[in-house]
C-alpha cells in the first residue's frame, strides 16, 4: 500500500462548525460528516488517504466551535516548505460551501491521540428563552416560550457534580463499558438582555447523550415539572426513563479539549 | 380614506434582523427592506395600510438586535382583547421566512416616535481577526486576517469622542442639515479567544455612514496605515478623502435604542 511507503508528519486540526445540516462527527452513509468533509479534502490536497480522528464524536445537528482532530499527512513536496497556516488555508479553501472551518493547526508528536490524549472536554449548551422564535443570525439554541427557574436548576445541578453512576442520563444505546463518569462542573450563565441562558458542563469523558439528558432534565426542573430534590433521587434510580427528556441537539456546542 | 375613519393604537417594535439579504431598514425598489417586510405583513394582519417608521435607517447588509420602529394599527375586532405577545406572534408567523423578528411590543403614546424621540443610539461593529474565514454560526463580522494594534486605535478614537464636525467622516451622499454631532462614547472589547474585537459607538444620533467610516479609519490605525495623531488631522481636515475607507456593513449591528 502506497501509505505505508511515504514518510508521515502528525497535524492536530482545531475545528469550528454548524451542525445544523450535518450528520454529525462519525461518517456515515446517510448524510455529510464533519470527518468525511475533512478526509476527502485531505486526498484531494495530499492524493491518498488520511484517516481523521476526532476528539468528540459529536452527534447529528450538534455544533462545535472547538473540536480537535489528528490527521497524519504524507510530506509532499508541494506542502514542504509550507507554514501551518498555508495548509490550514487550503483546507479552508476547499471547505468553503460547507460550515466546517479549521481554525488552527499544529504539529504534534505520533504519541499525541485526539481522542484518547484528552484530559478534559467542555460542552456548553445555548437556550433561548422568549417568544419570537429566533434568526440565524442568533447562532443555534433551545428555544424555549417561558421563563425558567434558574435558581433552583443551579440547585438540582450541585446533585450531579463529581463521581457518580450516571445511567439514568445517558443514552439507550450508549456504548461505554461503564456508566461511572465524573462531572467536574455545570456553570450557569443568564444574559437577561438578551434572553440567553448557557450551561457549561466540564469533564474528562462523556457518555452518549449525557449532556442533553442533563439538559432536559434541568430544564424540567426550571419549568417546574421535576422537583430540585427528585434529581438526586434520579440519579440513584439508575433508570433512563426517570430522568427528563433528551434536549434538542440545536443548543449543544462542544467549546473545548484539555491536552 | 379608511385609514382615518377607524380608531387606532400607535405600538413600539423592539426588531432584530440579519441584513446579509436585505437592502436595508428603507422600502426600495430593488429589494427586500425591513420596513416594506413589516407593512405588508401588518396590511394581511389589519388589511389596511398601516406605514412603519424606524428609529434608525440601517444601510443594505447592516444587522440589528435592537432596532425600534412605531406603527399605527387600527382597533379591529379579532386583536381586541389580545395581547402584544399575541400581536407579536401574530407577525413573527407571518415573518417567518425573513431573518426579521420582533421581539418586543409595547402600548406608547401618539407622542412617541421611534425617530425624533430617541436620545441614545449604540451601535457595535464586529470584527473577526484570523485567519480562517467565518461560518455562518459565528455571525456577520468584518473578517481581517492580521492582528491589528488595538492600543493604537484606542488612542485614537479619544480624538474623535464629543462635540466635532465630521464632516471627514461622513457619506458623500448624507443629506443631514449639519456635519456637527456628538460622540460620546467608543468602547473596544476584544475577545482574545475566539479573536473577536467588538467596537460599541454611542450617540443621539449619526450621519450616514459615520459609525463605518470610523471603524474603517481606526482599523487602518490598527493595520498601521494611519498614524495615531494623523486622525487628529483629519478630523480637523474636514475632507472625507482623507479618513480610511467605509469598513463593510457586515459587522455593524444597531444595538439599542433609548428614550
Amino acid at each position: 500500500m502506497i501509505n505505508n511507503e511515504v514518510e508521515k508528519i502528525r497535524l492536530a486540526l482545531l475545528i469550528e462548525y454548524n451542525g445544523k445540516n450535518l450528520v454529525g462527527w462519525q461518517k456515515q452513509n446517510n448524510g455529510k460528516s464533519v470527518q468525511e468533509e475533512i478526509e476527502q479534502v485531505a486526498k484531494i490536497l495530499f492524493k491518498i488517504d488520511c484517516p481523521v480522528q476526532g476528539a468528540g464524536r459529536t452527534d447529528a445537528g450538534v455544533n462545535a466551535l472547538g473540536q480537535v482532530a489528528h490527521i497524519d499527512i504524507p510530506k509532499v513536496n508541494r506542502f514542504a516548505n509550507k507554514s501551518n497556516v498555508y495548509i490550514m488555508t487550503a483546507f479552508n479553501s476547499l471547505l468553503i460551501k460547507t460550515e466546517i472551518r479549521i481554525i488552527s493547526i499544529q504539529n504534534v508528536s505520533f504519541e499525541f491521540n485526539a481522542r484518547f490524549s484528552a484530559i478534559k472536554r467542555t460542552y456548553k449548551y445555548k437556550l433561548l428563552l422568549r417568544s419570537a422564535f429566533p434568526i440565524k443570525l442568533n447562532e443555534n439554541f433551545w428555544h424555549l416560550r417561558q421563563k425558567l427557574n434558574i435558581n433552583n436548576m443551579k440547585k438540582a445541578s450541585k446533585f450531579l457534580i463529581g463521581k457518580h453512576d450516571f445511567t439514568s442520563f445517558r443514552s439507550r444505546s450508549c456504548q461505554a463499558l461503564t456508566p461511572v463518569k465524573t462531572i467536574d462542573k455545570i456553570d450557569f450563565d443568564m444574559e437577561s438582555k438578551k434572553n440567553i441562558l448557557t450551561l457549561k458542563i466540564e469533564a474528562k469523558s462523556f457518555l452518549h447523550n449525557q449532556v442533553r439528558i442533563i439538559v432536559g432534565t434541568l430544564v424540567s426542573v426550571g419549568r417546574g415539572k421535576i422537583k430540585v430534590d427528585k434529581v438526586k433521587e434520579i440519579l440513584d434510580s439508575k433508570d433512563r426513563t426517570k430522568a427528563g427528556p433528551t434536549a434538542p441537539p440545536d443548543g449543544l456546542y462542544l467549546e473545548k479539549i484539555i491536552y
